[in-house]
């Protein structure tokens, strides 16, 4: 079950209004990459999963994720001012002014719905942390892209505190399949001879051996 | 922020396993009545709102909703039993047979991922409220269809504890409706002729006067 | 069967075009609480109604909606002007520029396609008709957002008709329910023992006492 | 505006219940050449015409296309029979049973919500036409599937009458466009070299010679 | 099975960076009337084709099509320039600045994300065919309004190019159409009373008389 | 450009039909982890890349998938025989039974149509590749799940092969982020301090220790 304390994870700052950057900002709130995104795929994933140690990982991160979607949803809020008014937004989309009155919108930054679609579930646990791995660092990708496109100090900061907990998020869950590995859809790699070929179908070009696949494992993601 | 506690919010009993009605029951798990459109949804409403005493009752109920979304996922669980086998899914979709290795999935009964537009936020509490009224309603009907259709009592007992919750939330999103009465969208209402007229569209028949219109409000949602 | 007669169902002006706000405008013709889902959603929930009265009702009011539809649409064209020509649009999409010649589209503000997904039928009237509520108390708030962000005095007298009739149909409702209340999902409210509870899930406050919940029922929506 | 008649466009006839046959029925309803797509499109595609007699001819069959949709909507309703119960559905979406308690939905016949974008409209006569004379053709494949399907007798003789209109309707819009030969998108054409080139990309074989594009007009559509 | 060559099928040329028109050009590599949608449209259809000479023509200009893709992205990428950067698109979708680093992205111009909801395959050649010829028209008129848009004399000559081969498609099409003219959906037009009937809904006016319809097939569409 | 050969990659046999299987075999035609995505997700994330190699290597094996999907469209036509007939698909949607004449739809499972928003496409290299990484990963989960589900020794044979190649693409991708370690988004992992924390939100339980973020890169992918 959960649970819901009405402080924020983490401070929000915001130096002034800006709703062209708050319709820019929605795509961390409702996109592919977004914060709705990683909490629900951590959560569905986690619904099957029998590994104790895993099945907690998932489910402090889903929970961490629903924080930052509020914090992502605040800093909209603030970004927005207060009243509609289309003229306002130089560019994207301008649906919150005639629809959710400025309400942060679950939605990304072309105003297209937040859709189940961005979430992979595969009931195979090195499939998922590979998928969670790769939505960290598609998470982080699109804060640096945020990050240039403002000079909001208050902004950087709350930005800077998100993207580097992908980072965080990132190698706990490398490290998770590194317990795993070998096992699930591990198993078995590069057996077959079909898995040792590679078909030069592009042309000019052929830049990689063939492969020698073994099963999926991260190096160290840890420094020491 | 959200804190996720393992134990479930109630307790959940399934009898013996049913892929048919596994089925089924996605509806209410990433359908357009289900648990998790009526968490976000109330979720996305209370980002913007100012009034305490409503937007703690919006949270105390998206964050029970999302316990509800657990306990459905749980049901789904363990009504699919432990091997993919489309075979014995006698009707409705069996994607989970095939993509998601049994995982209860963010979709609803028809397979159809869910999505954002089952959402509304009008940044408009009267008009919210009102949403939200609908949605438990809704969400009372869905639960009434499905407990028609099984005789697992594990399953009736799951599913009477969340269609009297849906009841509980209705009754509490009416009261609050009438705390606020005569604000926001609620203000002026019938006051312009075009507001009295009916237009008797469809032939033959009609049966409704013209309309005198007042603010929406709840007959007195609680029973003494 | 329906049949169509050319002339609008009441007078659409503008006095001089606005793409921007044409762009703005298309939300009442293919959005969430739009013309088409108004009339989309009365039509479909018609269908299996045995109730004579509240048949014709929702028939009556889905035709009004179609003629709506249509005046918004006018709006659009006469806002859009003659030629396509992107750079006329200063915020919001510009798919009709590139897409259909300016034709107004079935789509919200966003450009997102109009979906079925905006549409509830649960077979249930009682339900129904609080998602038909909801659905008239959301269209006139996106109209006021609408209005207040135009000084366009023939824009503002056509929304000013559109936004009266919203309140028409909802009061309408508002008296069906009445008419049908405590039968179908209205029946056996707050019986169990579980509708009575309240689950304070958000810290910190609970400002509504455990709920004593009554079928839902409207307070007199007729001014006498 | 629309105005609406109770009695149905024609007589529904079915001779016995058939929930599986009232799943695949569904396509023509909500589905991607379906008759309430056929009914939007003409109607977008009106909404910006100039020339009087073809904006008729749209609106005509547009206005029919409705009455086609009740007609589906009704056979569906008879063919579900009275109770919600998803083991009589042997195959297809058993959606109806769970989330609209047997009113036919506006979806396919896989359940998906009805979209946008089956609707096409460039604001461009030619093709609009060519659109519609294709979904008029499609319409009538689809009818053609689902009549070798059953030998209810009430259901064939309804579903011979609408395929019946989908080919006169195709006639009808052959004559349009024959009507504005060489105007729009059909001037100019073949003029340029390029579009008289073959790019033979798929190996083996070319059994087409290089084009001469004329303008696209029809064969008479009309037997003498 | 595919090959790909990474010289593109024709020049493009781009005078100098527009982000804005990179935004609506969007429009035919992910939208409805684009590229990508050609080419999967006549590769899905070709997937079940008997006819040796007609599948061989809808996989050269699937192929084709395929290509045109390409040019297409590569046209939006020397648009955008080398910098994310919001700011730059004075209207339409600035999702590529915050998701996709500036990729070329698989949507249409108000970011809508591909849909096979764009896609027409129905097992009939003559259904399949008239969509094409459709889709071939709906291309050229994108490109049309597209090429009133820009003065870039680069952008001009490679749109000159991708809408002349949409001519040269569209007539090829409609020579398949008469080699199988009076086959499958072909068959037995107009033979039935219903057939012969004009609805005429809208009022006022009749401008068309009762149809005798006859089998679909196009005037030559080949100069001699 | 991309230029076609007809005959298949690879040989695809099919024992006997099978439209039940043909249903659950749309999964990896049209699905979220299915050849189309892979082939558009590739070729999509090309579109800006600069590194020759990994340009190369994309394209290769996107035109690879290309290949793939006309395989498993080739073995679901075989699987759905030659006739039209809703009764034979004992679960899982029946669409093509209605809609396609049995063609091979570009949907999932479910009938749900492809989207673009399965295509991840962020600019930045390292991320492009682990989501890469992890679609391949998913792939061989659901050629898994399909393997387990039919004892058809043709169709075994086939999904054997593409489960095999989608072990060797995995390793090639792991050897191209290797290669780009610690460039664009793989840069300075670690460095703040918030990076470093575990939050445990869940309890009970915290089984991880905090992260200390390095660089993503894989184990050697190559046996040696």
């Amino acid at each position: 079950m959960f649970k819901h304390e009405k402080h924020l994870l983490h401070e929000v700052k915001v130096d002034r209004p800006n709703p062209t950057y708050a319709a820019m900002l929605q795509e961390q709130l409702g996109g592919a990459n977004g914060e709705l995104k990683a909490a629900l795929q951590y959560l569905a994933q986690s619904f099957r999963i029998k590994d104790k140690e895993i099945k907690d990982l998932f489910l402090d991160i889903a929970a961490e994720e629903l924080g930052h979607m509020e914090m992502v949803a605040t800093m909209i809020n603030m970004l927005n001012g207060h009243d509609v008014e289309g003229q306002v937004v130089m560019s994207g989309t301008i649906e919150p002014q005639v629809l959710s009155g400025l309400t942060p919108m679950l939605t990304n930054a072309s105003g297209a719905p937040f859709t189940g679609n961005y979430i992979s579930a595969t009931g195979d646990l090195a499939a998922d942390i590979l998928s969670n791995v790769a939505a960290e660092q598609g998470a982080k990708v699109v804060y640096e892209y945020l990050y240039r496109q403002i000079n909001d100090k208050g902004v950087r900061e709350t930005i800077d505190f998100l993207l580097n907990r992908e980072e965080a998020h990132n190698a706990l869950f490398r490290e998770a399949l590194n317990k795993i590995q070998g096992k699930g859809s591990g198993k078995d790699y590069g057996v077959d001879e079909d898995a040792r070929l590679y078909f030069d179908l592009s042309a000019p070009g052929q830049y990689f051996k063939d492969p020698q696949p073994t099963s999926p494992g991260f190096q160290n993601p840890r420094q020491h």
